[in-house]
């Protein structure tokens, strides 16, 4: 069976307080969508944060920046000028703490949602409510890779989808019992999705049709950060 | 515009020395699809690493497996038990220099292609030479990460599409500029394709109809691998 990802645009800009909820089944209607059983959402950060008022001043000044983005962080990892690769309160290891200029309004800065999990399971249950349909949500951010050139979208938060998709003990295609395997699904969600999302356009929500049926179930985006003990790199 | 990832199962096991465009056709005829411009298509690396005979005896022996490992590395970053974070070869940083003992033959080993580039520029020829399209083409692997639980498929290899996406200087929503990102559009459609291929099936590829234009064109696998002289995590 194919997976179909298709983009949903803004029907207006998001602002703080906003009711999400409103704003994605605008974006359904646009489309001529509706949601239905093995459905999955993706859902840009910046919305959810904007949504949640997780907006703050911010001067311009690079100062400024180096303040905001060291008081998001638990832990500064590295330093590069004002790059700082830190671990969020969340434990999330990235640049600047996520904390976003782009796509915010003049004069502000955009934080990541202060619980990304919560937010998630809010936005499930809500959808649950309104539309009588339970959908995986994903909650994405942009982040960097040690190792590896460019950004790719990450899943931040997640609700109702296994965020690892745990395969040990699988027989493999010759019958040969699978090494340890855990796939971070959730992690290819939100990079799949962010292949129609664009970066600049006001494209903050994904659907998601066609996910194998294994994906859905417990789990959650807390489970995709690398406790540190198990890290050979912090 | 939706974005469309449809599995493509092998009719037969792939042999050493077996032409692999052959058998991606012949999936294709089993999918009832036929290739045409904008299309992408996904491969994994096991099955171009065997059809160039990148198959070597293996006894099983940990001893041995640690040997193979290091004979595939220019480096070992860390090392835990048998594992061992690597630098490959070809720059790659990943598990064990990404030697698969599983969906191997008995008594076998699988490495990594010599030059996945190379590869994928082969395949991407000898299609357009047989079908007449041209089709971008991305190999590959999976690796973990360092800072986050589960692994992910990346791109080991690419042809005829942009692997890493320069949206530096283009106005976000709001009309302000972008601050440095490029996407790693390559490891997103490597992600994006894993979650139809599965780990255990025999589905080594993936066609992706539907991408933007913009995506297609220079680029390769090597471009998504960090210059050890920016790497602030060696």
């Amino acid at each position: 069976m194919s997976l179909t990802i298709t983009p949903l645009a803004l029907a207006a800009a998001v602002g703080t307080g906003d009711d999400l909820v409103a704003h994605l089944l605008d974006a359904l209607e646009v489309a001529r969508l509706s949601l239905a059983p093995g459905d999955l959402v993706v859902v840009t950060s910046k919305v959810v944060a904007k949504s949640e008022g997780r907006v703050v001043a911010f001067s311009g000044l690079e100062a400024d920046k180096v303040r905001l983005i060291e008081s998001e962080s638990r832990r500064v990892l590295r330093r590069r000028g004002t790059l700082r690769i830190t671990e969020t309160h969340h434990g999330f290891v990235n640049a600047n703490a996520g904390v976003d200029l782009s796509n915010a309004d003049e004069g502000t800065a955009v934080l990541l949602p202060l619980d990304p999990d919560r937010s998630a399971r809010r936005l499930r249950g809500e959808i649950g409510r309104r539309v009588g349909v339970e959908v995986g949500v994903v909650i994405t951010d942009t982040f960097g890779r040690a190792w590896r050139q460019g950004v790719c979208d990450v899943a931040i938060g997640s609700a109702g989808v296994r965020a690892l998709l745990d395969l040990r003990g699988t027989p493999d295609a010759n019958g040969r019992v699978l090494e340890a395997t855990e796939v971070a699904i959730a992690d290819e969600i939100a990079a799949a999705a962010n292949l129609v999302m664009g970066k600049a356009a006001a494209t903050p929500f994904a659907l998601l049709r066609g996910l194998d049926a294994s994906f859905f179930g417990e789990g959650s985006g807390g489970d995709l950060v690398r406790r540190p003990h198990d890290d050979l790199f912090r």
